[in-house]
């Protein structure tokens, strides 16, 4: 028997992950290069070389006791000094060692500073469609997670839809810039009336309420779409990042939260968060991934070659008739399925070999997310299969 | 504001990890060379050089997106399939890939068990003295650690106690051999009257009582000590390993789980702990750490390093007059306070540079645990502290 909470995920697991299993097996069935899988966003551009060099280095240079022994549950002090100073170098900010605390990827962070902040009952609000474990990190901590429909033609955050949503129990607000599942940015002016809503409602119910910023896709920007840090705009924030799709290192599990000293509390969540850390089972973020990550600050993943999909994808789908907002971040579309129920839509496309996963995943129905981080060739092969798509549901 | 629970642990918080943190800044100010830490398990021996060659050769030679990009949550195939032979080789057991999944540590496979088992309430047992995160873990899923005092001489399990803790609410024994804080190993005779205990107490109950097998220290013996394995005896056994003391790795966080077929809801607690891994944010183990131990399964750190060090400090502290069993495995010597508040013993201790970890934190109070996981010259360079120690106490 295993637990009721347990019993409650296993029937509503997740469709990603069940669709990049699937995704496996067809490939095996038949052939890798006649499956179409935007399922999973498992990048597909390699690292940088720059870290195989200091994989390398690192482990043949460093003493090992050093390299592979514990350290502070907040990570290396010189990794952490080093991101600070690289933060601020970008961002104008005044971050020190302090501020930054390295954790198990940013799945790993947003556990810490929830178990952190977090009481039973709290609330936690999310700007829907959203990545759907964000529900699951929130219920760890029995927590309850709180959606606050966007847009639903640009996906921008929709102001009056947050107001109403905000209450005594608000704790923090999760948003996601540059934006999973849907691939939109939120401008600066977005999140400049963000804070000012944010600061009316500390005032006026006289509570903290601290705003989440994950952005594992920071850098995965196109257009010349800008990312506000956010810091900068709000006193309350705590930012959690990830290697995983800036330095394609999802699998290494290496990112940090970022806890400012002018956050209320700060100090105090900066030791907590250390200690949540520790007893989440974390214990620190791994010892090899910390110091590359540290000597590859300066270092990116080719984005370009994610943008040169994103094209292609686009124009695709977009020629064929399917109505998908142009995505300025992350590696995400988000398509209108041309019937009410995508669930639907995904059965059928799986005829043709094309593996999209459905938007209730994301609290977001009626839409499906195509993860455009597989190989170009992916993409160009896959065209037949969205024409036969096409021409079944808008007859051509 | 910090959630409740974070207030008890920051007011509770390690005792292990601040000595750590403390030994540091004394080592800074007065030398490392005069200060005798004896606090924190930081494996002082390195790693086999086989990981070295390891971590550069994968690094260099393999696909980068297959090493560094996500797989299934459990753990690559291959990894698993290659610790599932090894294990059935050296212990003549039978699994499979499926039974085993790669976690992020025991810290963290430990965690991804309880939250598959643990329903809030339900108790989760432990021999004490005891790993004092064990009641971190169960409190994170709303369970309650039991403990059952372990025989004041032996510090081996008593089975009259433990039969008068179990009851219908009880959903796990964790037991830990080699022990830590003790150094003791429990022998085959221990474990088949266990087994026996709980399949009684099964039977008695109708319930399943898992024994969840935390065994960092399994290659860590002494004087031919043997260390049963345990779903051998019990079929409700979860075996949680990590390679942080065997191959000198705990910064690298790498460790799996053992799900055998046997234990009731087998199959079903495997897919449930690959779901929790998932979701409790690890989401997989550090892809690197896990095709390095692949390819490590014959190798171990210098375990004859920690034994010279074994002897020489536990034949000082009872040639000095100290009170201490012989331990026969795991890096650790659990010495009897010569007064009854044995935090007051340590802070005296602390006036000569040794720095010593009070029972109290292992549910032992009257104790000091010392982790001779240490240089073994910092052994002999703090026998004279000891002397100074011996004589303040028992006055020669």
């Amino acid at each position: 028997m295993i637990a009721d909470k347990m019993k409650d995920l296993m029937a509503n697991s997740s469709a990603i992950r069940a669709m990049f299993e699937e995704g496996k097996k067809m490939a095996e069935q038949y052939g890798a290069e006649n499956v179409y899988d935007f399922s999973l966003g498992n990048p597909n551009v390699a690292p940088p070389e720059a870290v195989k060099e200091a994989i390398v280095e690192i482990a043949q240079t460093m003493d090992p006791i050093q390299l592979h022994g514990y350290m502070n549950n907040a990570g290396f002090e010189s990794v952490r000094a080093a991101i600070a100073a690289s933060l601020n170098k970008r961002f104008g900010t005044a971050f020190s060692e302090n501020n930054i605390l390295m954790t198990v990827g940013a799945a790993g962070g947003l556990n810490v500073i929830l178990k952190t902040l977090v009481n039973p009952g709290d609330e936690v609000i999310t700007f829907a469609p959203y990545f759907g474990e964000y529900a699951n990190y929130v219920n760890n901590v029995n927590g309850v997670l709180v959606e606050a429909m966007t847009d639903r033609v640009t996906f921008q955050p929709d102001l009056d839809v947050l107001a109403k949503v905000i209450t005594p129990r608000t704790r923090a607000l999760i948003i996601n810039n540059p934006n999973n599942p849907t691939g939109v940015v939120y401008p600066e002016e977005t999140i400049e009336k963000l804070a000012a809503l944010l600061e009316e409602k500390q005032r006026q119910l006289g509570t903290d309420i601290y705003l989440i910023a994950d952005e594992p896709y920071r850098e995965l920007v196109y257009d010349g779409a800008e990312v506000p840090y956010l810091t900068k705009y709000y006193k309350n924030t705590i930012v959690g990042y990830s290697y995983s799709k800036s330095l394609s290192l999802p699998g290494q599990r290496i990112g940090y939260l970022v806890i400012p000293d002018e956050a209320a509390d700060g100090e105090l969540i900066q030791q907590a968060a250390s200690v949540a850390n520790r007893v989440l089972g974390f214990v620190n973020a791994p010892s090899l991934q910390q110091l590359v990550v540290a000597r590859c600050l300066g270092e990116s993943t080719d984005v370009s070659y994610y943008d040169r999909n994103r094209k292609l994808l686009y124009k695709t789908l977009t020629d064929l008739g399917f109505s998908c907002i142009k995505p300025e971040g992350a590696f995400y579309l988000f398509v209108k399925s041309p019937v009410a129920d995508e669930k639907e839509f995904c059965a059928h496309a799986k005829k043709y070999h094309l593996l999209l996963v459905p938007g209730s995943s994301f609290g977001g129905p009626g839409y499906v997310r195509l993860a455009y981080c597989v190989a170009y060739e992916t993409i160009q092969r896959s065209i037949p299969a969205f024409e036969q798509l096409a021409k079944d549901y808008f007859g051509k």
